[in-house]
C-alpha cells in the first residue's frame, strides 16, 4: 500500500467540489447494497409475524428506504442530482436482525452507490423508529455496497 | 420475554400514525448517537492527517450531518417536525475507522435521538461519498444511541 | 350577502404576505379533512380485500399522507411553518370510491387545517398513482375541511 | 369486469416498489390535468375582479401549482424523478369555482400525469388557503387526468 | 482593531457546530433586511408599469421570496430550524434598480436576520430570472440587514 | 431603447408560467458567477488566515454554495429541474472582501446561470451567518453572471 489513496470530491488543494462529469459517459449503472438493524428477539419475532398488529412496520420503513434514495443529492453535499430509473428495497427478518437490501438503477454520467447506501441507511433508521418504544438500544450496522455495474469501473462486487 | 413488545407508531390495528404528543409536556431533551465508518488504512492515514490536500473530507461530513439532522422529519414518516436547540457533530479518526458521534438538544414534546442518528448516518454516508474512489468497500456500521435525558423515561445510557 | 370578503393573506392593496401571528395565543388546535378517491369497481375490489397481492398499496397512501402534511409550509406559499403535534390518515374502501380522513393537532399560533387537506390530497395523489394502471381516469374529489377547533374562532364544522 | 387490475407500483407478493423503468423509451410526453374549488358568490365574485385589492391571490395559487410540479417525486412515494419541460397552470373563475388546468410536458421513460395533477392539487390547496377566512367551506373536486400522450400507451383521453 | 472577532458557529478549534441555544431565552425578534436587484431602464420601466403584459414578475419575486425564507435552515448549514410568525417581501421599482425589503418574525431563541436576508436574495434571484431574457448582466446587491430587535442584543440598526 | 423588453417567464397576457423547452436543443452549458461578501477588516483577516480556530469557516461557505445549487428549482419558481453535471465555488478572501466565484455546467435544454447565482448567493449567505456575531453588518453585494456559454444564444461575457 505505497500510494496516497485519491479522493476524488477534493481537487489538488484539498477543496470539495463536485466533480465535473459533463464528459462522461451516459451507460446503464445498477447498485446493491445492504445493512441490518440489530434488535431484540421478541422485537424479531413481532416483526417477522409481519401481521396486525404489527402490519405497517416493514412497509413504512420499506418506503422510508424509497423515497430516502429520491433524496440523496440533498443530503450527500457532492452528489449528482441524476435520474432514478429503480429503487427497490427488500427487508428480510431473520433470527440475526432485519436485513435490508436496496437496488438502485439509472443510466446517466455516475454511479447510483450512494442511492443505495441511502436508502439503506433511511430504511434502517425508520425501522430503529419503529421499534425503539419496545428496544431502544436498537441499531443499524454494516451498511455498505454489494455490487455495482455500469461506467468506467465496470463490475465492483464485494470480495 | 413474555409480554409482545409495543411499537409506540403503530395504533391497535397495526396501522401508522404519527403519535399525538400534544399532551406530553415540554421538556428539555438531549440524546447522544455514534456510528463508524470502516475503511482502509491508507485512507485512515490520509484523513487523519487532516491537512490539505484532503483538507476538507471531514469537514464535508461533519456539515452533512449537521444538516441531515435538520432533514430528519421529511426522511423518518413518522418523526415530528421539531425544534433543534443544538447539533454537534464529532469525527475522530483511529485505526479502526472514523467514529462518529452526534449530540443533539431540543425543549419540545419528544426526542431527539432519531435527529442524533441520522446526523450519524448521513455524516457517514458523506464520508462514504468521499472516499469511496480509495475504498469503494468502506462501511458504515455500529449506528446507536448512547445515551439519552428528558422526558417520561427520563435517563436512558446503553449498558 | 353585501360585504366584500377579506382575504386575510392579502394586505389592503393585494399584496400576498405571510400574516403576522406573532401576537395571536399559542392555543390546542385540531382540524379534521376529508376527500374520496373514485375509482371502478374492480379497483375498489381489489383495495379493499386489503391482503396480498396489494397489500401496500392502503399503507403507501396513507404514510405519503402523513408525510405530506409534514411538508405544507413548503407547498402552501403563505402557510406558516408550525409543529404538528399528530398527523393520522385514515382509508376506508366503501363502494362509493376509497374516503381519505386526516386529523390534526398543534398547539401553535395558526391553525391546522391546511396540514390536513394537505395530508388528505397527498394520500389521494398517491393512491391514484398507485392504481392508475388499471384506471387511468381515477379522481381525487370532495377535499375538504371537516371541523377544526382552537384559535381565535373556536369551533367551526360544517354544516 | 373479470381479470384482477394490475397495480405497476406492487410487484406480485404486494409490495411497493419503485417501478424498474431502465428499459422504457426515452419519448416526449405530455399530460393535462383538471380540478375545480367550490367556494362561495362572493369570493367568486371578488376573485374573477382579479384586480387590486385582491391582485395576488390567483398568481399565488398558480405559482404553488408551477412549484407543486417539481416537488412531485418528493410527496407521491413511488413516483420517478422526471426532467420537466413545461409546466403551466391556469385557473378560470367561473360561477361553477374555480377551474384549474395545468400542463406538463417532459421528454423521458415515464408519464407526467401526476405532476400535473399535483400541480391542479397543490394550487387549489393554496387557493383554499387564500379564501378559508372569508370561506372556510371551500372544497377542491373533480382532481383528475383529461388527456395524456406518449410513451407505450399512446394517447388517452378522458370520455 | 485588537480582538480577535468570534465566529459563534466555531467552537475554540475552529469546528463548524449548529450553537447550541437550549438556554437562550425565547424572545420576540423581528429583523429588516434589504436588496436590490440592477438592470436596465427598459426593463425598469417594464416592471414598473406593473400591468399586464409583465403582471406576475413581482408577485412571482414577492412569493418566492416569502417561500424562500422558510427554506433557510435548509440553505444555510448552520442557522437553527424556527418558527416563522411573519414574513413580508416589499419590492419597489425606482430609477436605481428593483429595491427589496424584507421583515420576520418570531418568537424563538434565536434571531431571524438570516431569514430576512434569504427572503431577500431569492425574491432578488427570482427577478433576475424573470428578466434575464431582456437584460443577462442584471445583478442583486447591497444585500444587508436594516436592523434588528429582540435577543441579548437588543436593538441594532444599521448606522 | 426602443423595443418593449420580453420576459421569456411570461406569457402574452403576463402570466407567468415555467417555459417549454421540449423542442429546444440538449447541448453542453456552462455558466459562471460571482458575488462579493463585504465585511470588517479584522474578520477577512481571520478568515484569510483560514487556519484553526477559524478552519471550517470558509469551508461551510463553499459546501453550502453547492448544496444551494442543487436547490435551485425549489427556490427559483419558474426553474426547470434541470441535471448539474459540475458545481464549483470558489472563495478568495482579499482587502476588498470574500470573493465568491461559482462555475456549473450541465448538458440540458435550458441554461445554468441560476444554479450558478443561487450557489454563490447561498455561500455568500452562509459567509454572512458566519462571521454575524462579529460584524452584523456584513452584506452580499454585485451578484452577477460573469460568463455563459451553450445554448441557442452562444457564448455571453459580461462586457
Amino acid at each position: 500500500m505505497t500510494a496516497e489513496p485519491t479522493f476524488s470530491h477534493l481537487d489538488a488543494t484539498g477543496t470539495a467540489r463536485m466533480v465535473d462529469v459533463a464528459d462522461k459517459a451516459v451507460t446503464a449503472r445498477q447498485a446493491v447494497a445492504q445493512g441490518r438493524v440489530v434488535t431484540t428477539e421478541s422485537v424479531l419475532a413481532a416483526l417477522r409475524d409481519n401481521s396486525l398488529p404489527k402490519g405497517d412496520a416493514l412497509a413504512t420503513a420499506r418506503l422510508a428506504g424509497i423515497m430516502g434514495a429520491k433524496r440523496t443529492p440533498d443530503l450527500i453535499p457532492l452528489c449528482h442530482p441524476i435520474a432514478l430509473h429503480k429503487v427497490a428495497v427488500d427487508l428480510v427478518v431473520s433470527d440475526d436482525g432485519v436485513t435490508i437490501t436496496a437496488t438502485t438503477k439509472t443510466a446517466d454520467r455516475t454511479g447510483v452507490e450512494m442511492e443505495a447506501l441511502t436508502a439503506v441507511s433511511v430504511a434502517g433508521l425508520t425501522l430503529i423508529d419503529m421499534v425503539k418504544s419496545a428496544d431502544p438500544a436498537a441499531e443499524l450496522t454494516d451498511v455498505r455496497v454489494l455490487s455495482k455495474t455500469g461506467g468506467k469501473t465496470g463490475h465492483w462486487e464485494r470480495s
